[in-house]
């Protein structure tokens, strides 16, 4: 992962962050590395998942899959960083027709279930605790799919949780292959573990290239954001939050990494958006949303960074020859110099209306590229933390939701099911 | 479609809007939809969007696909508003494949044109002024694997398009099926005529009822935002924006609904971001995101109104017992039942961190609930900008990029590519 600040810099845009005013920050970067080379080194909470490219075994997820490794498709059902990361790679990287029930949409789990080819599709069940509703109600409901259709579901089901909980039991009574989830690892930080690599490896992709590629990323956090892409990504963008860049577009030019804009939004949104800070993720697609979003970005309230994502190299795929005048100037191009044209013309038409953008590149959009962008972020994410001085790793105010849900389902008499029925209303119909 | 502003009031939230600033506001409501009806009156460009409802003719629509009423699959050409909102309604509502060439990456239409079935694919080529170069390069790419496929593409083509430009010529020289766009009507706001509609009709979708519903939204546009579902949500949320809630996020509580989040992200960033305003829209998706995002809007910055959307009825999924002892709150219940909890759950969540939400309903996610909620959004965006004091229908923004991107692609030296090639740069490797 490269990043380039050259845009996000006070002579250019506004927000901006002058060259001294960063030289200055460095200094906290430099004592942020040390929390977090400490907190790595001593594998606590969260700081652990930083290590996952050289804890992480490939033989061993591997090895579980292989009851799995003639299936046509791979359905997993998990939720939030329990299907993210999964999604994102294969989303990525192809391989596999992968599958994700990640909501608890009625309509959509029987449509997916009606399509898939349930004798020939690998079910990957992820909890951590075993508990998570939305995962445990889906599952029972796949479950009775596939016997309904005549298949064994212990023949078809892979499991990764925890030590112990419901699912945990689950795989010890019917000796189900499974894996465990990482010790000390948020599920948003999950993608290098067990959690994010079961689908890829159905797919036999390479999952040895793509820790490697992490590990590079691992291997140059350096104390200082001038000589570490990730830190200088994290460092900046904590910057252009203060000054009013509350807001982070993520625009990667590459259909793949879609859902690694999703991924990242979740990253972002959960670990940074606490104590009244953080700054807002919003997923965009370059070229296609340069005809929406760009509008706002370059002409709405001067509160958005842009983060302009791209794979240095790409497939060719040439532009035919026309016969039609005005489409002379496509001809004999490639579709590829026309996306990098694109991506160049709106990183300039950003700064010439004094917006702030960073660019961000990977060599290629393969295994060892993705790795490296996957683990730079999580860095980048870890160092925004320390920075603004949030706890990365936890998500308090997401439980006062799920609690309150739990107690409505069990018919309970509470404070929050009580705040659930006594609600303001002024419906308009 | 139904709103409730309950939590958006100030007596909950902060920002809030308190009910007699409403009262008051809703004089210039009433002023803002003399402005609107007047517009729809005299087809003014914009304005005429709003009338589609009566002008789309769905029987022309029908006549024109009936080449391709066995066509297993639909691939729009095309890009912003001229996919989305076709893509909307597919995604929506099912019916077809429908595969959208909506962005430039060689890559993936390489990958997509090797899944799809040529032989069997109607191809919709889409775009107003005919010479848009993704869509005009993706054609032909597109024209080319057909050739290849040994498919004759002049059967395999239906285009949208303007009365004159390249893509007419071409319908008139090979004589292909083609519809017009509609005059006066911007893309991001075309999604009831024949450039939203052609995959629908393909896929023998209920036209009639769609902009049925579409219609009746039309119809209930009245002089106050008390009455108007449509103009609350417009009137609230710019009132909201101009409180400091400068984001909006748009979280369906639906799988099918998940690319209408896409299609209002592009009509509100488009249609309001202009002279330092607007409000950023996000894309979020109920339950899923709860897991994620919800985070950040409970405990992030105060800067966020969620807007919670979902269709009161559902299809049942009924989860199977079990004989897992912890989950057997959920044996016995229904999917539905679980997402519409979490819907609750989450709404009351946001208030009792003060943070606004708008409830948004339609009765069912089919073609009528869909027109409706399509209409409402359509109309509620005027009304903000209205009342913003922005043109609605412009997007001088996003002319600056496309222009240097087609310079660059000419090999051109003016002002604008030389900002490229200059650019400031400050990597980090």
């Amino acid at each position: 992962m490269q990043i380039d600040l050259g845009n996000a810099l006070a002579n250019v845009a506004d927000p901006g962050v002058a060259r001294a005013d960063l030289e200055e920050f460095d200094e906290r970067v430099a004592a942020a590395h040390e929390r977090i080379q400490a907190g790595r080194r001593d594998a606590e909470f969260g700081y652990a998942a930083l290590s996952l490219p050289e804890r992480t075994d490939p033989a061993e997820i591997r090895a579980a899959v292989q009851p799995f490794e003639d299936a046509e498709a791979v359905l997993t059902v998990g939720i939030g960083g329990s299907a993210l990361g999964a999604a994102t790679v294969t989303d990525a990287l192809g391989g596999v027709d992968h599958y994700a029930l990640d909501n608890v949409d009625p309509a959509h789990t029987q449509a997916l279930l009606e399509d898939l080819p349930l004798a020939e599709t690998a079910v990957h069940v992820v909890s951590k605790s075993g508990t998570t509703a939305e995962t445990l109600g889906n599952f029972l409901v796949v479950r009775q799919a596939l016997a309904d259709a005549g298949v064994d579901w212990t023949e078809r089901t892979i499991v990764t949780t925890g030590e112990d909980g419901p699912l945990r039991e689950l795989v010890d009574r019917h000796d189900l292959p499974s894996l465990s989830t990482p010790e000390g690892v948020p599920g948003r930080f999950s993608v290098l573990s067990s959690m994010g690599l079961v689908p890829a490896a159905i797919g036999d992709l390479d999952l040895d290239a793509l820790l490697d590629g992490a590990a590079r990323s691992a291997d140059g956090l350096e104390g200082s954001l001038f000589d570490c892409p990730a830190y200088a990504y994290g460092a900046v963008t904590t910057e252009l939050a203060e000054r009013g860049a509350v807001v982070n577009a993520m625009m990667p030019y590459a259909e793949g990494l879609e859902t690694f804009a999703e991924w990242f939004a979740q990253l972002w949104a959960e670990s940074l958006g606490k104590d009244g800070r953080g700054q807002t993720p919003v997923r965009a697609l370059g070229a296609t949303d340069q005809h929406s979003q760009l509008q706002l970005y370059r002409a709405g309230r001067p509160n958005t960074v842009v983060s302009l994502l791209r794979p240095r190299e790409r497939a060719p795929c040439p532009v035919p020859e026309t016969d039609i005048d005005d489409l002379a100037y496509l001809s004999g191009g490639d579709l590829g110099k026309l996306i990098d044209v694109e991506f160049e013309a709106t990183e300039a038409s950003l700064a010439a209306a004094e917006r702030p953008s960073i660019r961000v590149e990977i060599d290629r959009l393969d295994a060892r590229g993705l790795g490296s962008l996957l683990y730079g972020m999580e860095a980048a994410c870890v160092m925004a933390a320390e920075l603004s001085e949030v706890n990365a790793f936890d998500q308090p105010a997401v439980e006062w939701g799920k609690q309150a849900a739990r107690e409505l389902l069990r018919g309970a008499d509470t404070t929050k099911t009580r705040a659930v029925r006594d609600r303001s209303a002024l419906p308009i119909r």
